[in-house]
């Protein structure tokens, strides 16, 4: 085995009294770096996908309460609070499928409310904690995912689910990260993911800097590669898992999924808890963002739409619960995600080991 | 229903005795007419996929004979036939998938092999005469397809399939438009078809020049689409049926039949019998061409691959006969093709109607 470096990627971090983002619109050409100073551009970064990835675009919207904070510090404590509120709303509203979030923004307003006499260190010790426990959690889940991995299995993922993703390491990619660090991985493969390209411009762009090899491929050859070359798993994250199992996660996943059942590939999904929403009952309860096309057409060399022309883009999908072999969490593995599994470990606290 | 001119599209013409080729690597942005005046250039122009689709490269290998035999015109018949041999040899290399290809050369092969007083003439009515018999496939097959078809459904093609693909009107987006014509179809949605975006840019400006409308998706949101929107029919091409019914044909095909299979959504493969190879026993047979992954690595911004980044970059897949409901040609359908099926059609010759 090669000796690999640990990742130094890192979607954000806090500096100065800003919120620092590394601007993935960018990458993988130019490594460009927000300063953002207020709740609004926050909101903007994470809406117009500067910042994306659910845990990440959790943390990053609790940093965004953070600047609305500092920014109504001289309001009177009841101003100070509608205004953050408000911020909070828009924060909210910056997109609709992944359920971090709302979490994260429950986290922050707990502290909030909980009316520290220094509100705005409160709240950044806040997220600062959030950053950190997402780390570790991901830390956990990739060793809790990697022995899943039997050693020479060829993995495939989607999306980008790494360091840029998350606090760092990742989650699906922080598994395959972990795994190829105990020697596990064969061989990984990564779709492009169109239209956004996570995977062909932030996924490859993770692993060529960590040393790691990968194999790209475009979305629709997961199937053939599948029927050809065998793949041992399916390797996602989620943006939001309902209470019954069902997994809202980027564009493709299901059928990727529907593609690996044929073809005896197990799917993995690995996420923190704070992306399991036990209050939706399932995937028909997750909003389903759509985009404009704008990107498909640009790419096919349209200025704009010609006449009769229209797009559909969702960018999410709903995967069934019945299509997940193993759902990795901080707290453990549920296998075979069912309703009652899923409400043994998400409704109480703190259980660990798999079930 | 609205009144629509028939398509103009065409991918080539003999015109002066050159072949034209529409350069397809320069649409939807540039209209740009190709000269070619040898059978080398005909073979670069297939190879570089300036001209694509299974008929379409076909008969442009057709003509590249003609351009052989004009190019060798001086030479005395022994030279003269050895020479044409291996321009021919250099036209079938070309490309690996698509049987057309032989389908055509053998074709020619049989009027050089007739030694005719004038064999240039006797070529080129050969080329043109495929030419006419493709179109006229096309729109019967148009009509059996569209008979297919309940008024008021949804369909989704992959790929393209239509005027540029063939010698005009199209296979699968042949019977789409039928249909359309017909007042059958409710919507039609098609696939940008990565890498090379066949779709987003060739089916999407063709449907658009023929004034039908059409929404475009990323291909990995097809599943998505069966199961939100509700398709009929998944419609597509071929570049070669093996004797047993097994379709190869753009990558993607195969990953949309199995999602197409889990929503109630039925596979029309639209072909002509030139297409259907009953010299290969099973799709296992088929060779299938890998690219270069220029094309996915620039599309995510890398000018050329980082350390330990490869690609694969398959593009075509099988789709296995399982998974057809109906294969059109202009011999008639085949409902759920089988070797014996398939053997009945394409065994004894003019056989027509519904098996």
């Amino acid at each position: 085995m090669e000796t690999v470096r640990d990742t130094d990627v890192r979607a954000l971090c806090w500096r100065d009294a800003r919120l620092h983002l590394l601007d993935q619109r960018s990458l993988p050409a130019e490594e460009r770096w927000l300063v953002l100073d207020t709740a609004t551009r926050v909101a903007e970064a994470i809406h117009a996908m500067a910042v994306r990835g659910a845990p990440a675009i959790g943390i990053a919207a609790a940093f965004g309460v953070v600047l609305s904070a500092q920014t109504h510090a001289g309001q009177p404590a009841t101003i100070r609070y509608q205004r953050i509120q408000a911020d909070m709303a828009q924060l909210a509203a910056a997109r609709p499928t992944a359920v971090n979030l709302t979490w994260a923004l429950r986290r922050m307003q707990r502290v909030l409310d909980a009316a520290p006499a220094e509100l705005t260190d409160a709240l950044l010790a806040e997220a600062q904690k959030m950053l950190a426990e997402d780390l570790t959690q991901n830390l956990r889940m990739g060793e809790l995912g990697a022995a899943l991995i039997s050693p020479g299995s060829a993995v495939l993922t989607h999306c980008n689910t790494g360091s840029l993703a998350t606090g760092g390491h990742g989650t699906a990619l922080g598994v395959i990260r972990s795994a190829w660090r105990a020697g596990r991985i064969a061989r990984i493969f990564a779709t492009e993911t169109r239209p956004w390209l996570q995977g062909a411009r932030l996924t490859v762009w993770e692993l060529a800097r960590d040393g790691i090899p990968v194999t790209l491929i475009a979305d629709s050859a997961a199937a053939h590669l599948m029927a050809r070359e065998g793949v041992a798993w399916l390797m996602v994250g989620a943006d939001r898992i309902a209470a019954n199992g069902d997994v809202a996660n980027k564009i493709g996943t299901y059928g990727l999924a529907l593609a690996a059942h044929a073809h005896g590939t197990r799917v993995m999904v690995v996420a923190p808890s704070s992306t399991v929403d036990m209050g939706t009952a399932d995937g028909a309860g997750i909003p389903i963002e759509n985009r404009g096309g704008e990107e498909l057409l640009k790419t096919a060399g349209f200025a704009a739409p010609p006449a009769g022309v229209t797009t559909f883009n969702p960018v999410f999908d709903i995967t069934p619960a019945k299509c997940v072999d193993a759902l990795v969490t901080e707290r453990g593995i549920v296998t075979a995600p069912d309703r009652k599994k899923m409400a043994e470990v998400f409704e109480k606290p703190r259980l660990s080991g798999t079930l």
